[in-house]
């Protein structure tokens, strides 16, 4: 794989249309891996992503750039749970429940936060962070992504992630934060 | 090391005198390794603790039996999660909260898993579990030990685990089940 090339891990290709997105104008090109990787236990994101993409570079031998995300929803009352727990908590449980969840705590402040690990072609690992604040709520709008319909940015225009349209949310998510200090990154070498 | 010993990872001596107690009888010298394995994100019990033994057949050496053990604390309501994930409640949310978030959901039963995964001299892998229902209280008797407090079990006396005294504890509890189950196997073999 030449250097001019870097690796995003994931099997989603929507998901790889959209960072492409968030990272245009990089001068590599953006490719994605279908990798399956561990996901540890851990309460520190930042080790959630490190280990993943340490285990990317195992996978695809030293030299190659890749990097892996990660987004974790953190309730403020359950001081920072589920976290990166919240995929397990949308699969099992369902939107609804989730919110539930909440019933005995007045506060219903979140973080999301998109942890990315990159590991360069010298095998150091960077990691980048974007948060957005924000609050719970009662289910609004299309369920179909993850738990975009319970999460209302305290940046945003009064609506849910799942009422925003893509370029509104994309101006605002923690996602598109973090990415944007990936390719400021990525810019600077 | 010899093939009559058998090893439990954990580094902690009081588990290691329990699990004594519970084993006591099997023909098998009980020593206890300290290793740092890594748990997955995962909500099949199963998984965590066949990925967890697999990790310490391979810094042991093959022909070493070991195993390891996990337990899991499953509400009903949230369709088995916290589960494995419970311990990670505990250290960041603390005992009061997690039967806080209960409150919203009438249904406040819950299931204790202990989950065992033995590798045998040949790398074959076992599991055991035991399971026992119970339900999700306000916290009631001390709470030095984990989420004892929190669980009355249905065959108790109507005390939480933290209130029993620990002859009682072992006659019903999901870890002592699970740990006549591994005493069993290793007893026919």
């Amino acid at each position: 794989m030449s250097h001019n090339k870097i690796v995003f891990v994931t099997g989603n290709a929507n998901k790889l249309k959209e960072v492409q997105l968030l990272l245009k104008g990089i001068k590599y090109e953006l490719v994605n891996e279908p990798l399956d990787l561990d996901e540890l236990q851990e309460s520190k994101l930042e080790s959630i992503a490190i280990s993943k993409v340490k285990q990317a570079t195992s996978q695809l031998g030293a030299g190659v750039p890749v990097f892996v995300e990660d987004t974790a929803l953190c309730f403020n009352a359950m001081n920072g749970l589920p976290g990166a727990y919240i995929k397990w908590f949308v699969k099992e449980m369902g939107i609804d429940n989730i919110y539930k969840m909440l019933t005995g705590f007045e506060d219903k402040t979140a973080k999301a936060i998109t942890t990315i690990a990159y590991s360069d072609a010298m095998g150091k690992i960077h990691v980048f962070q974007g948060i957005t604040e924000g609050t719970i709520v009662e289910p609004q709008g299309p369920r179909t992504f993850g738990w975009d319909s319970l999460f209302k940015p305290n940046d945003g225009v009064g609506l849910t992630y799942a009422q925003m349209d893509k370029e509104e949310k994309n101006k605002i998510s923690q996602r598109a934060r973090a990415f944007f200090k990936l390719k400021e990154y990525l810019e600077q070498q």
